[in-house]
This record gives C-alpha cells, sequence and structure tokens, in this order.
C-alpha cells in the first residue's frame, strides 16, 4: 500500500530491458550514438512534430530549470501556480539556472491557474520600467500539483495570454503522460497545438529509472539549450542508456499503458473513497493524485494496516479524536495494484 | 509643488560644501582615506556602537543586494513584505546578488509586516528537507513603502522571530532618518538594540547626492561584505567624496533636521487634507509618506495647477466623472516648503 | 579497435545486473533507500574513512562543479592545471556553480600540478586586498588529462600547500580507479591521507552507466553539498538506481579489475608501440591513457583498418607526407581485448 | 610626490563646479532629467556618433562588468590581457556579472594584446562543441594597464579578428582621455571607427569624482544594459550629478585638458628618468604612466624626499644594496605639477 509518492516505484519490465539491450558494444558519447537519434525521431512521431528538437536529461528539475532558463532572462519573472513544483520543491533551482529571475506565484484552484489571475499578474508586470523585472515566461504543471489535468483548450487560453504579452510557454510535464491518458487527447493537442513551446516529458515517475526529455517544438533555442546543459553538468557521457528508457517508454504506447494502469487504479481509490462514510476525495483528479479528506481515526487504521501516504498539507495535528478530519495526499503508480487498493479501502472502512 | 519622490529634490548646502572640500588636495583611494575613517567612526557615535562596521555605497539597492547576499545563502530565502523595495523595486537585484535566493512576500497593514504571518511563514520554511528553500534572512524597511515607522517594539518582535529561527534581520533604511525624527527614538534602539543585524542607511533620498551607509552590528561580516562590494563594481576610488555626504549628514544632527522638515512638511499635508472635504489621508504615517484618497475632480485641479505626484497604486481610472476616487501617493522631501503644501491644499480645495 | 574515449564502451555485466535488481518492489526515494545507505557504508569501508559522508550523482562535471562551489566563494580562485577537465572540458560549469569564481591555470608535464608553480601561484594570489579574487581552492586530477597519475607523497605535497595556505583539496577522481589499480596504494592513502577533503570517485568511465561519488572527508560540508545537488537538479528521485552501480563497482574489487583490465591493455598499447618503427608513447601513463607521436603513413594505415581515436591536441594537419609525425591519444577500457591491441599494433606496424 | 594612482588626485574645479550647480531644484530621477539628456548628447557629439546610447556609472569596474555580461553570454569567454584591469583588478567581477563566463588570457608586450596570439586563441575556441566555452567578446584596455596606447590601426586590427569571429569589442577607456590626447586621434577615430562596439569612457581617473560613461555604439543592446545596470544597484536616482561631471568634463576640452597635463607631466618624467644615472623607463608610455627602473638607492633617496609610488610587480625584495635594482610604476594626473615632477627628479639625482 504504498501511495506516497509514484517516485517510490519501481521500473517498468520493458525499460530496464532496453537498458539491459542498450549495454553492449561501444557507441559515440555524448548523445551523438543511434540510440540517441532514435529517441528524437520517437518523441518526433509521437508529437507529431517533424522539427522538434530533443535533449535528454535525468532528473525533472533538471529539465524544468534549464528550460526555464533558456525562456526567461535573469531580469524577468515566470509565471506559475503558487503550488508549483519549480516554485515549492526545487530548492530555487529556477533562480539558479536563469541567473537570478523570480517567479511570479498564481492562484487556482487544484492548482490550475486562474486565467483571470494571470491576465492581470501579466499586466501588472513591466509597468515600472527598470526597477521592476519583465514579463518572462509562463510555467504549466501538466498534471498540476495537485492532481489535475489542463485541457486543451484551457492550455490554449493560457498560453495565448502569454503569447500575447510576448512570452514562451513551458510545461512541467513530469506527469504528462497520465493526462494524456486520462484527458484521451493527443500528445501534439496537449503541447504545441496548444501553445506549449517547451514540454520536460517525465518518464521517471511512470516506469523509467530516470529519464526525461526536454522536447523543444523550437528548435531556435536548441544550441543555447545544450550549453546550459552541459554547463549545469546534465550532459550524460553515456546517454544511450538514458535514450533507452525514454524510446522503450513512448514505443507501442508503453507510456500511455502504465499511465492508464495508474489512472485506473487512482479511479478505484477515488470511488472506495467516495463511498466511504466520513471519506471524500477533494480534488478534481485528471491523473494519479488523489487528494481526500478522512478522519483520525481512519488515519490511524490504515496506518496500522500498513499503508503509506502523506498528510497534505504538512504540519496538521494527528493526535486529535478519532471523528477529526485529516487532509491526505494519495499517489498510485504504474506498479499499484487493485490488491492495493481494495486493501487501502478495507482498512479505510474499517 | 513636487511630491512625487524625495529623490527628485536636490542636495542640502551643508552636504555639498562637504563635498567641496573634501576634493582639495590627494588622498588614497578605495576608501583608505581619513575623511572615510572619519565618517566611519561618526557612524558608531550616532549609533553608540563602537564595534560596527561600516561600508559606503552609492544606491539603496545596492545597499540592499550586498546586505542581503551576505545574511541569505542561494538556498534560502528572504522574509520580506509584499510591498517592499527589494521585491517590487530592485529589478531582482536581490535575486541577483544572493547567487538566485528567494525572496518570501509578507502581509500587513501600511506595508507593516504581521508578525503572527512572519511567524507562520518561517514555521513553513526548512519542513521540505533539501526540496524547498531554506531560512534566510529578514528584511524590515524603516519607513517602509507605504510610509509607516515601525517602533523599536515592533522591531524586536520580528526580529526576535527572525533570531529565534537562526536568521539575521536585514533593514532597508532608505528613510531610516524619518522614522528617528517621527519616532523620538534613538538610531541605536531602532536598529541594533532592537534587534537589527545590517542597516542600511540612507541619506540619497534626505539631502545628499548618493551616499548610503551599510552599518554591520557584527563586525564579522565585514570582510565578505568588502569582497561583495567590490566585485559588484560599488567600491569607489574616491570614497572621500561618498564619505563626505554621509559625515556631513550625519553630523550637528543635519539628518534628522532635513528629515524633521519633511515629515514637518507631510504631516502640515495630512492635517490640510483630512480637512478639505472629499479627501482623506489613507495610511498612519511615520515618515514623509504619504496616501490619500481625492477626487478626480481634486485630481484635474491639482494638475492644472502644477502638482506633480503619482496616483497610487497604478493603473487606475483617470477619466471617470469628477466624484470619483483616486488613490495618490505623497512625498515630501528637506526641501518642501510651507509654501509647496499650502499651494497643494489650495488646490486641492478648488 | 575503439580508443577514443573510455566513455564510449558500455557497461559491465556486474553493474547491469545490480541495476536490474535494483528494480523491484517501492523503495524511499532521494536517496532515503536502503541501496543508498549500503552504498555509502561501501565507500566508508573502502576508503577506510568512518565519518566520510557520500553523495550521487551522474556525471563527472556535476560532481567537480557542485564539489568546488562548496569549496570556493564566489569571490576566490581555484588553482588547477591548464589541461584539468574542470578547466577545458566542462563548458565552465565550475565558474557557473561557484557563482562566478576564477580558475587559475597551472602548469605541469603530463598535466600533473608542478608544485613550484603552485606555490607561486598561490604566493600571488590575495596580495591585492579586495581587488582580486582570494585563495580558493587546489584541483587535481587523478588520473591527470594526460593519463599520469599522482603518487600519494606528491598528492601529499600539493595539497600541504594548499592546507598552508588556508584552502581545501578537491581531486577530480574519474580516472581514480585506474591510478589504484596503477599504483598499488590504497584508495585512503591516494585520497585523504594524502590531504585530499573532497574526492569525486568516478564510475562511469570505468564500467557504470552514470554513477559518480562525491566523498566528502569532511562531514561539515555535507548539508551545503546535499542543499547544492537538489538545486543544481542532481539529485534523483530513484537514487538506488545510482546507488545500485557504484555498490556493486566497489564490492569484491570489481572496480580495480575492470580499471586493472584497462591498464593492462594501456601497458600492452604501450610496449608494442614502443617498439614499432617510427612511433613512440610521449607520456608517462599511470592509467589508461597513452600519448604517442606516430606518422602519417600509420596513421591512415590505422584509420583504414577501423582504428579510432584522437589526434591530439585537435586541429593538426593529417595532410601530410606519410613520414609526417602525427600525435595522437589513446583510451582503453576495461572493454578493451588483446586482441583489439594486436589488432591496432599489427596496423601501426604496416 | 603623488605617483601611486590618478586615483589619488582631487577633482578638477570645473567639475566641481558643474555638481554644485546642477544642485539646485527638482530633477527627475533615474536619468530622466534634462542633464543626463544633455550628457548623452554631449557624448553623441563628441563621438560623432547620432545613434549612440550612453548610459552612466559610477565605477570602473561597474561600467566594465555591465558592459561585458551585455557581450558575453555565460558559456562564452571574453579574450583580454593577461595584465587587463578586468582579469586582475576587479575580483571577478565580469564572471559575477555575466553568470559565469571566463577569460581568456593573452599575451603582449606593455599589456597590449598581440595579434597573432589573438587569433590563435579565437581559432581554438568553440573547436569542442559543447564541452568548451565559445567565442565571446574581446576586451581591451585604452591605455592598457602597462600605460601603452593602441593606434587606431591597431584596435581596427584586433577588432577585425573579434567581428570575424562573430564576437562584439569592448573597450576599458579607463584612460581614454589620455591616449587621445596623446595620439592626437579623434575619439571616433579610436573607437567605433575603428571596430569598438561598447567604450566604457572614464572621467574619475582624470578629474571627476565618480563618473563613467558606457557608450553603446550599437543601440540595440540599450534595453537589457538598462536592465543590469538596475539590478546590478547602479542607476542612481540623482543621476544628474553623475551627469554634470560626465558633460562638463567633455564640454570646451576640458577631459583632454587634463589628461593633456597628466601626459605633458608623465613625458617629463619620462625624459628626466632618461636622463638620470641608473635609471630608465622600461614602457613605451602613450598615456600618463610610466614604468622604470631605478635603483634601491635611489629608491630610498626618493621614499625619504616624500615621493609616493609603486613597486611593480609587487613583491620584490626592498632590502637589497643601493645599485640592487628596482622597477617601479608612476602615474601623473592632472593636478601633477612641474614641481612636483622636478622635486621627484631631484630626490631621483640624489
Amino acid at each position: 500500500m504504498f501511495f506516497k509518492s509514484d517516485n517510490t516505484a519501481a521500473v517498468a519490465p520493458r525499460i530496464l530491458d532496453a537498458v539491459a539491450r542498450a549495454g553492449a558494444g561501444y557507441a559515440t558519447p555524448y548523445g551523438g550514438d543511434d540510440l540517441t537519434a532514435a529517441c528524437e525521431a520517437r518523441v518526433r512521431e509521437v508529437f507529431e512534430h517533424p522539427d522538434a528538437r530533443v535533449f535528454l536529461v535525468a532528473t525533472g528539475t533538471a529539465a524544468n530549470a534549464l528550460s526555464l532558463a533558456c525562456l526567461c532572462p535573469p531580469w524577468a519573472t515566470v509565471f506559475c501556480h503558487a503550488e508549483a513544483h519549480v516554485s515549492v520543491d526545487e530548492c530555487a533551482a529556477p533562480e539558479f539556472f536563469t541567473g537570478g529571475a523570480k517567479l511570479t506565484l498564481l492562484p487556482g484552484r487544484d492548482a490550475k491557474i486562474e486565467p483571470g489571475a494571470l491576465a492581470r499578474a501579466v499586466a501588472a508586470t513591466g509597468t515600472k520600467g527598470v526597477h521592476g523585472v519583465q514579463k518572462g515566461a509562463l510555467s504549466l504543471s501538466q498534471a498540476t500539483e495537485l492532481g489535475a489535468a489542463y485541457t486543451a483548450e484551457e492550455i490554449a487560453a493560457l498560453a495565448g495570454i502569454a503569447h500575447g504579452a510576448g512570452m514562451k510557454v513551458h510545461m512541467d510535464g513530469t506527469r504528462f503522460a497520465n493526462t494524456v491518458a486520462h484527458l484521451g487527447a493527443s500528445p501534439a493537442e496537449l503541447s504545441w497545438k496548444a501553445g506549449v513551446d517547451v514540454l520536460c516529458l517525465g518518464a521517471t515517475k511512470n516506469g523509467a529509472i530516470a529519464s526525461e526529455a526536454v522536447v523543444l517544438f523550437d528548435p531556435e533555442m536548441a544550441w543555447e539549450f545544450e550549453l546550459r546543459r552541459k554547463r549545469g553538468g546534465h550532459l550524460f557521457s553515456k546517454m544511450r542508456f538514458v535514450a533507452a528508457q525514454m524510446d522503450a517508454y513512448l514505443t507501442d504506447g508503453l507510456w500511455l499503458d502504465l499511465a492508464g494502469q495508474a489512472n485506473a487504479m487512482a479511479a478505484r481509490l477515488r470511488a472506495g473513497i467516495d463511498a466511504a462514510e466520513g471519506a471524500r476525495v477533494t480534488n478534481e483528479p485528471g491523473a494519479n493524485m488523489l487528494f481526500a479528506e478522512i478522519t483520525l481515526g481512519a488515519h490511524r487504521r490504515l496506518t496500522a494496516a500498513g499503508a503509506q501516504y502523506y498528510p497534505w498539507p504538512e504540519g496538521q495535528a494527528e493526535d486529535g479524536p478519532d471523528d477529526a478530519p485529516l487532509s491526505i495526499r494519495l499517489v498510485t503508480s504504474f506498479q499499484t495494484t487493485e490488491a492495493d487498493v481494495d486493501a487501502f479501502l478495507d482498512a479505510l472502512a474499517g
């Protein structure tokens, strides 16, 4: 019953096999190998964009921070949700890689940026000449940190505001696969066709060891990205092993199968929680993350039964009476089974 | 009728004289001269702190950003008010000089940080291990950007929270003189005795050409500050001219005389505005800045009469009916005369 | 006949097996897992240092740049050889991670820093007060970029100069294993016992996929290192897979077996080259890298036979007569076979 | 007998008068005032370039570092002489402001870059793909740190190499006035007509308090420069006082009169030293700096007589016999008199 995060899961067998197969023989280092080229071609195919440039790194923080550094000069600001990973979970990596840019934090339910709030914040930025920071970039998280998915229309609306202000759009796609599986839209529809300029496509949390593809739909940024990647220490000499993961991930729909399983288990959890007495799901899930309110009594039963998850937000009192409420976060993964979910729901029901 | 900012004012004659007198003969460069030493001694005397180290720069942004860089590592955050100059008026200078730290923006009336908000924000920082930024420093503006003054007790309460969390306290004292004059407390009481570790003591907006003293009440930081000042391009070769300004400023109470005049003119304005029909002062002034609500009709009369000031916040509609409200900011300076104020009030009254 | 670099080689089977085994089940992310703990324990054991702290990253550039950032403030300089990887092959990563420190480039045969040159450079640094950069850190490459190995005594002599000047010592140990195997000294003797404060222990070029251990012999630096690693985007969520590589690498002497094979093949090459007419080895090899002078005629034969290696330095004319000289670099790896070497030597002999 | 540096001198009376005159009345801050506009117009006129953009700062380090940050991205290198102020006297300010770029240090007599050395260094840069830094900018010092002046032809030759490689040319013109006065060429001929893209025109060392004009002959860089200046803390609120200095400096040829006096005194010193027994000038002066070899005996006589200057390079033994040689640096200024020079020469002669 591991629901703390999808990054506690292991590796999908087909991805591990691909890594093993990549290990034979010699290969040109630093991404000059055939597997890396094949991986780039596959990303282009999956995203129906023949000119996209693809660069692999191994962590989501690296993907996000390097991308934002290419999009936002040091004297500008990145518009993002107040709950965004780039704001709260990267120890100021965007500030570091951009050379000291700012983040402008925006509100919105389920960690989705509210378009009106974005429009107002953009309009209020860059109005003070050199005294304030300038308009830099828009960063969207798909899925959001509260488990929601932006529809293509929602992305387009936000991207339109950004583009209208001369900014590019970055998407933190750590759980992009889950939203594609959830929404049933195509990868292209949820990215460049909706106005995304740079997508950080995660695989790590959905079955890979460590592989994230930065997809530049504007190939003009490629050389700067490559230089930033290198001096950030993120250029792998044996790139083929990072490429093998991403290539296998995107082959024969594996990525969507893995995400589909995680999503299905989240849906099963959701139905069970909503059916349980004294418990309810509090977000509108668009991926593999649920936020729920349960009772402390249920929390005690779940913990005793071995369920692992986070109270969310942190810092809630856990020593109250059995009927006191507790908010929690539950994340499923490709590895989650129906048995895991049912065991959780059994313990919840008591 | 110049009420846009105190930085539109000229130079106090005694400060200009001091600069002229400093210009004769040869002197050791880079602060090794007698005037710079005398200036440091004078600051120590005025602040009753024999161990303080004093470093001169020429802009408030430089003073603030260099100070914060010494207090807050790149992986930490500076707690400040959402209206703070370091946040909204320095084009990300703190982020640049710290190497990519963050600012945590806090609420509070009249741009004074509300202690409970600080305590909650501090408690919520550094709870995520390496994933989030750490506790860095507290930055207070005295006077605040909305013209209020922190009392010694208020400073001590906020500094206590910071020190209790292992942080140092920075004070942006661009208008420190005005608050000393307003509160009648001693410079020491409003700085180190209340827990301020680094004070950026402004003179520029109160009669100098360009001179700001960074006062380190903890002399251990001195060498790092000096190196940061140099590589920031803020070490003047002919330092004596910067020192001459600050020295004259602090001699025979000139700084408080100048601030007192500005404050008195603000008080005169305040009384007149509050007495006028359809106008009222909206902040609780503790220095030389007023925020007021007037009517668009009054605004048109004032503008026609040559009054200069800023609508505040920016972006308000100015094309409405005569009785529509408009919020404005008024800043007095040592140069403001009773005639200036009365002319303003006459135009306001119509 | 792949002699371009050891990073063109594949993965040692036992390392790949360890990665596969690490893939089952759930694990705490970000290095909180059992394998990462076991890996740290193993490094401590191999280095006979119970207090060392060990942090894993995936590239040598990351390991070096993060380490130097902890050792050298932005206003100081890193003393290194002019040929050092940190100077010529990392696209200014050290400058980026340190926040703008300098490198002071030193001479010395076979890319080993000449102690007198270091002493003179150190003595000439920090003599200008704030105007020049301060003494920061010493960085040694073991093996050097020209394939030489520092003996324990040589390291101690250089480290003594650094420590005497208040600096810490960083070792870029990308090919540390090869030098241990070559010199027959213990890992401890070639690192902390000789004065190394931070060792970047490479595995990637010696049989791993991507795994480098930063070994802090001074555990006080650990927290800062962790924060810098995170905000540099170098903290892996599924750390167990990086740890599995390093752990297997150091288990049962695998790392020295792999390095020993590479070294033996380099020695076989060396003997053959020196025995060949018109060819000679020009460096004093202490690891798995040879530098040799051959003729253009031999170069043409080798190329025709499929041998892959780099002319070194780059930019030499390759269109001269058959008896014109050409300097080349040859790197062996754990994967190099006697057949590879003999085929090379046959083609060389013509 | 003050020959340590021209920055020990005071302020030229006409510049001080201009500052005093600038002090009356109100003015728009941050460079929006009439004097700043007039100053920009005057620079354009003096340099015969109607499109140049002019930005004022108060230190040479700020002028240089901000300029280089606009010209050289973080992943590139600035080509400069090994003795350049930007390399040895700015505590890594260029590295800080560029975000971690490198400097490539070049040789050449009298601190003038040798064109062949530049061409070779440029050709060797950027040949390693992303692994090495890219070609960034060329930085020339006029006069050089060893007192030489580049002729227009020499500048053009070096600038041609830079432009041919896609780089822009920065000139550190701390003592630009002295070289104009020495060479008799026009300001335009020694700057943009010879290929200089950004000139940092110093006034501080030639009679101002603190005023340096960054002249952008390519106006496209202006906005970026303004933003960098602000976030560097180098935007003065009371800009008119910085502008007043530069404006007076360039009015009616004052700058060349002041430089001419300094140069003439250097020439008088030079003639006297070369005529003295046991002394000789060792550089080819093109400005107001002499480097000379004297005897320790002469050094003792000069010191006893109150002459102030630096042994150069630092660190020479000063306790040898009277006939042992000592290398020294002598800098004259607008304030140096014939009496100063003659007193020096008398003491030298003994």
